[in-house]
């Protein structure tokens, strides 16, 4: 009997699930239209059939049971939306294994085991897609694999988490505190509970190392990552950053360093006419700099049911075409080899640095004969007023080593003139 | 014998064929790790062999017959880089009737002709792709056809010319007339001897007629769309524009408006903190708006040989790894009859009106009266100091339709106190 329709399982209902289910339900007809077939939800598996969506899903779609997903010969797509890694590997493993295209927006995953997931994929002959994993809504998966696959990609960069560019775009508007701030997200739902997977850095670390592994070809261990959360920065950081001509973003950057990659997630000061200084609130934008395309910005939400739906929906239909025309792992993975990181004390970068001084005559000339000791070459300095005998000093370093930077600020720590040393920021070149 | 390469023709060895033949030979060990073959340019097409293009090009590829390419039994691929209509249809027909897979940068050609070409792609069984059309390097046809497909767009609009957006924003920097800088855009190579293509906004129209095709999948007749270019914008406008948190930029926008389209081009006043107004320099951005996945922007250089020559080239490897594995016309045409598109007296727009008025008591009240009589309801006026008896008015007017205010200007026009109605631009919502 010749095909007549593409069946899709969703695994996990939650925020991104619901999205999906949306999604394809609501805009079916026109779907079917551009697909040549319709592509029809058949069943979906979750836990918690109680609670109230807000939409309504039939119950003859409904399972509590995943593997009526993942193992079930009418379905010919699963989409996973559960997130974490167990049991959600197995159930991916599964799906591949009974020769299903898997459809995931699931950072944790495909950064953590995405190698092996696409090893089986390919293995099996089937596609796992996961454009919803990295920037919601932003088609940056199939740009990179696919538009602008002829370049050499020097650099794929972003703000990857809605929650701390809520945050950071917050405190610069307002002048307030980070934990003020932290707290107004948790009530309008942009930050978790336990808000610590997007402000230390986690989820971008996830999405950058995906982004990487595409854009350079290479599989990426997180392990190597440097990674640094907003926590630290404080208003003062804002102001001192706003008045030089810079905003303070949560950048995560990948870049071509030698035969090495430079990825690293960290606050950045970021030039205020570049195209992400402008990047605000809960959205979302990846930086990408070819040899053949030079500079590209994608900009969209980066989570949110029908935005990251979208994302996860376009994947579902790209593996209908897929399978409608017998042509499953039509652009598969292409990594060769792991990639070696580089260290982050061996990272060259511009940096920021703020410290409280004692205000006494030839602070400032001591603490610059070390900075020059340590090669740390000065590209500006300001020197603020004083409270209770203390001056702060805020300085922009020129281009350098991590490793001199660090050096310089031990041996400064130790002259005794200096109170703290309160904020060290890099600098986006 | 299986297929060992794929082989791809150039028609066309002008700025973007050469950026074109330049990434493919460039990166094609990267390219045939990806595909998973070699994509090999096997033959080019020119009349031109003399000049110097600042690359070489082998003797046996040369042709100065593009039969040799459209019609040649050893090319499977066709690149498309003349320009133009004619002769370019009929050899781009030719392409397609002789079984290969098409690639053009081709905007004119796609907007008057695209109908009919894709028909016959369709009917032979070939893919034609235009990614290099519209926005240069920007990933924005791909992105509507595939990653977005599950949206029900509402709006595409863009800055999509970049000899404009330079003219416009060296105007804001520097404030001076817009003459002076075409001519220094001209000396830089941004602009054109004969620069009405760009400057009176039909290259715009070209782009946001296929952009509008594939986003709403209709098709779209050019004639239907208002078109107005930059040259009538004074410094004084973008003065008063930016004191009230406006740019001005040449937009090309595309929304539904009930079951007909809106479809336009024209200068527009973009608030200050839309990131269309970010868009400097020779860089074109597209913003879509879709009902799953919100507001999206797409930015990157509008031109160049090797920012449009990446766009080609993702599309030649996607006709690449379609003839591989034997599924061409995966991604067809899914337009289904043709736009009607909303005249422009009908269509609603906020919009900015200089004039210059007599400086005597009563005035303003004459003008406001009119308008009110004429159902145009004003938002705020600003009256500037007089000069030779005369004084500056400024209006901007709340969203009506454009039937009424050009009847209120006319009527106002009748007063005898208005010595000229300097500017109208309309004001993005």
């Amino acid at each position: 009997m010749p095909r007549d329709e593409v069946r899709v399982g969703i695994m996990g209902l939650g925020v991104v699930g619901g999205g999906v289910y949306q999604v394809l339900t609501r805009n079916s007809q026109m779907v079917a239209q551009r697909v040549g077939m319709p592509v029809r939800v058949a069943r979906i598996a979750d836990i918690d059939w109680e609670r109230d969506r807000g939409f309504e899903v039939p119950q003859e779609l409904r399972t509590t049971n995943a593997a009526e997903v993942y193992e079930a010969d009418d379905i010919d797509i699963v989409v996973e939306t559960i997130g974490g890694i167990d049991p959600t590997f197995g159930f991916v493993m599964g799906a591949i294994d009974s020769g299903k295209s898997v459809v995931t927006s699931n950072k944790e995953l495909m950064a953590k085991r995405g190698a092996e997931i696409l090893d089986a994929a390919s293995d099996r002959g089937v596609d796992v897609e996961f454009e919803g994993a990295v920037g919601g809504t932003i088609p940056i998966v199939r740009s990179l694999k696919e538009s602008l696959e002829a370049n050499v990609v020097e650099e794929v960069s972003g703000i990857l988490n809605g929650t701390t560019n809520y945050i950071l775009t917050r405190m610069t508007a307002e002048g307030r505190e980070y934990s003020e701030m932290l707290a107004e997200a948790q009530r309008l739902g942009y930050a978790e509970a336990d808000p610590s997977n997007d402000v230390e850095g986690i989820d971008a670390k996830y999405k950058i190392a995906i982004l990487a592994a595409i854009a350079f070809g290479q599989r990426v261990n997180l392990d190597g990552i440097h990674t640094e959360g907003i926590s630290q920065i404080a208003p003062s950081d804002i102001d001192y950053a706003t008045e030089m001509g810079y905003v303070i973003k949560l950048l995560a950057t990948a870049r071509r360093a030698g035969e090495q990659l430079d990825i690293r997630v960290h606050p950045s000061l970021i030039p205020s006419s570049h195209p992400l200084a402008q990047v605000g609130g809960v959205f979302n934008a990846v930086w990408v700099v070819g040899d053949a395309c030079d500079r590209i910005m994608l900009y969209g939400r980066g989570a949110g049911d029908m935005p990251t739906g979208s994302a996860v929906a376009g994947d579902v239909l790209d593996c209908a075409r897929n399978i409608i025309s017998g042509t499953r792992s039509r652009v598969p993975c292409t990594c060769s080899g792991a990639a070696s990181i580089r260290p982050i004390e061996d990272v060259e970068t511009r940096s920021y640095v703020r410290m409280r001084v004692r205000d006494r005559p030839g602070v400032l000339g001591s603490i610059a004969t070390i900075l020059g000791q340590e090669g740390v070459s000065i590209e500006s300095v300001v020197q603020r007023g004083s409270m209770d005998g203390l001056a702060e000093i805020v300085w922009i370093m020129h281009k350098g080593a991590e490793r001199n930077l660090r050096s310089a600020l031990g041996a400064i720590g130790q002259l005794g003139i200096v109170d703290e040393i309160c904020s060290v920021i890099r600098v986006m070149e």
